[in-house]
């Protein structure tokens, strides 16, 4: 909070310009031939950038610690992300598009298959265990948990793949100091959601009630005849970023879960298209409505969580093609980074820091001019906790006053 | 704490084995020629390991503090030693090989000579300023102070070397908020202990008996008459290692102050001979009983304690000698560093930056080959906090879970 403290004391608004471009999973690790993703691609424009650029290796949370892509998006923004927690619920909402609002709570969902018993048959609503629903299936199974009637209350549903879905509940004093419903062995019974305090209870009961009544609509079912809920969370509370540094900022990202995250920080959602390329005609036809941007590109953490390495080569050649746009628009300050690594050889987040390069005109310049993770140590911004970004960034936009007199 | 409290919350049980080599007092200083212990050293071994791993530099306490052995060890543990204090008593009696539970009070203790008016004539028990008792009469006196008949408690006692020994006082609701009975200057009498706040004057007054009761069994002496006390300390609230970590840890040191430190972490205390050769041996054989083992070599902080150089780079090689064998065991992450550095020319512990060498698949490697610290500077580790190793050690051997979603 000490950083964002200072941050609202020390920041004034100007003209300046801030991009901040984010690769999802940028970094990786050495693949087959000895190289890593970033040292295998064809990223001239990324060098060029680098070259013009102070450069440095970014951590998210802690040493050995690997970020989800909340905590890897909040720290990038300057939040701490061991002091501002997003439940579950909320991203899972978030990444299915809804809408959370301050006092709503929001649930991750499973349709799940019971016995006669009520025990567990199918965590994910198979016909038996390691089964799962099929997703054509999901939307009609959200159309008949829309027709449930929970007195006191609002709720607002929407299926995922498979067997998941999200659910918004909306009521006065709800808590999300609930258990989850889910005991995660097939063999057992789901469990009622259990308040963890007195003032939960009302919740507990709630919830417990919209399950009996999902149960009742489902039952006929053979299978996904039933649902779990869990990580029960609501809206943390979280300093607004336009207020904090005194900024009016577009967000354009084509997930929702990015959108999201950028929305319940108070950015502004700038609706773009479907493609890479269409997010950047994006951020040029709105260049002039904003003073900061956040610019996200998904697909090389897609692929270095599917293992892919080719496919992660690949994807970040396609965010090295865009770069030249951006610096012809020439921001005050350009930042070029990710929110963690996804090695390929990993198939997931790792803990490895992330190259972040910074192009701005008052810099003291470095040697490197290769974009890679190996090359970046040498950089002259060192290996830094990426909650010191946003205030790097602001400081090179000439948007901090000075500390004291 | 916090470093603590995500580890619990992220760490899984995994088959993978991490082993620790901690090499007592390994960083140095440039001797005579100009190079330090270690670059005087033929160390291939090491060089290897180095070349296979990444590498650099920990601090354990913070910039300029030289660590004690406790607060070394505690922070390549995980333990921040600012945080956790273990008192000099309880390391006095773990030193001894004693054993220290929870509710006990341990000090360190010195025989010491006073004169009819009870003013000092040797703090060590010799028959002047600067005399000191011979280690030969030191177990005939522990003898006759383990005749005391303490009223409403138990204790245990055990000789050190010259004058020193250490006491455990067992009794119920003991404080350790108590003063030093040692005025540090010869001249002076010795003081009673003074208890620092209400609660501790019951243990005040135990302490304080004790000392009366070993004065009456040894006023008869005409030197080494009396005794003192100081570092009075219990065993601190520490979070089990095993729990904190997931870990099975198993701990093989030859000294006893390093193992009784491992046991007070909760550790398991793995029998082990009286070489180092010996230690790694009992390696092998242990080696599917522990998912994480603590091996401790003490020669290089001996010699470099003594201040002699040639004898700390005879250690260092010594020490070389054994990594062939922990490199053929392939644990899935091998750390090898120090608990400070204790440089030949300072003939003490000092502050200066430790080498850790970190060996395992998920690395970004670096082109650090030889190990030294001059070397190390390079490594892709950088300079990190110790406190920061077990949670990349853990990473590395993929035992934590992502943080958030």
């Amino acid at each position: 909070m000490a950083n964002l403290k200072l941050m609202q004391q020390l920041s004034v608004q100007t003209p300046s310009k801030i991009v901040f471009f984010v690769i999802d999973g940028l970094g990786g690790l050495p693949g087959p031939e000895g190289l890593s993703e970033l040292e295998m691609a064809r990223t001239p424009n990324l060098d060029h950038l680098a070259a013009e650029s102070v450069c440095g290796l970014i951590q998210h949370v802690a040493p050995g610690i690997t970020p989800g892509s909340g905590p890897g998006h909040l720290a990038l923004f300057g939040y701490d992300p061991l002091e501002f927690d997003i439940g579950r619920g909320i991203l899972e909402a978030l990444g299915l598009d809804m809408e959370v609002r301050g006092g709503d709570m929001a649930a991750r969902g499973n349709f799940c298959t019971v016995d006669s018993d009520n025990v567990l048959l199918s965590r994910r609503g198979g016909r038996s265990v390691g089964d799962r629903l099929e997703t054509e299936e999901n939307p009609r199974l959200v159309e008949v948990l829309k027709t449930i009637d929970l007195p006191g209350a609002s709720f607002e549903i929407r299926g995922g793949r498979e067997h998941r879905f999200a659910v918004v509940f909306r009521a006065p004093g709800l808590s999300d100091a609930l258990t989850d419903t889910d005991p995660q062995h097939e063999g057992l019974a789901p469990r009622p959601a259990q308040a963890m305090d007195e003032e939960s209870q009302s919740s507990a009961d709630l919830v417990n009630k919209f399950i009996a009544l999902a149960r009742e609509k489902l039952e006929e079912r053979y299978h996904a005849n039933m649902i779990m809920l869990r990580g029960f969370s609501k809206q943390p509370p979280i300093p607004a970023f336009p207020k904090v540094y005194n900024l009016h900022p577009g967000a354009i990202a084509i997930y929702p879960m990015y959108r999201g995250l950028a929305k319940l920080l108070g950015m502004e959602i700038v609706p773009t298209g479907a493609t890479a390329q269409d997010t950047v005609i994006t951020l040029k036809e709105q260049y002039d409505n904003h003073d900061f941007f956040f610019l996200h590109f998904k697909r090389a953490d897609a692929a270095g969580e599917d293992g892919d390495f080719p496919a992660k080569v690949q994807a970040l050649e396609e965010a090295d093609s865009l770069i030249p746009s951006l610096m012809e628009l020439n921001p005050d300050v350009l930042v070029v980074t990710g929110d963690h690594s996804t090695p390929a050889v990993l198939a997931a987040h790792s803990w490895h820091p992330v190259p972040v390069a910074m192009r701005a005109k008052w810099l003291r310049p470095d040697d490197v001019c290769k974009f890679s993770e190996k090359a970046f140590r040498d950089g002259s911004l060192g290996r830094f906790q990426a909650t010191d970004l946003m205030p790097l960034a602001m400081a090179h936009a000439l948007k901090l006053a000075k500390y004291g007199a």
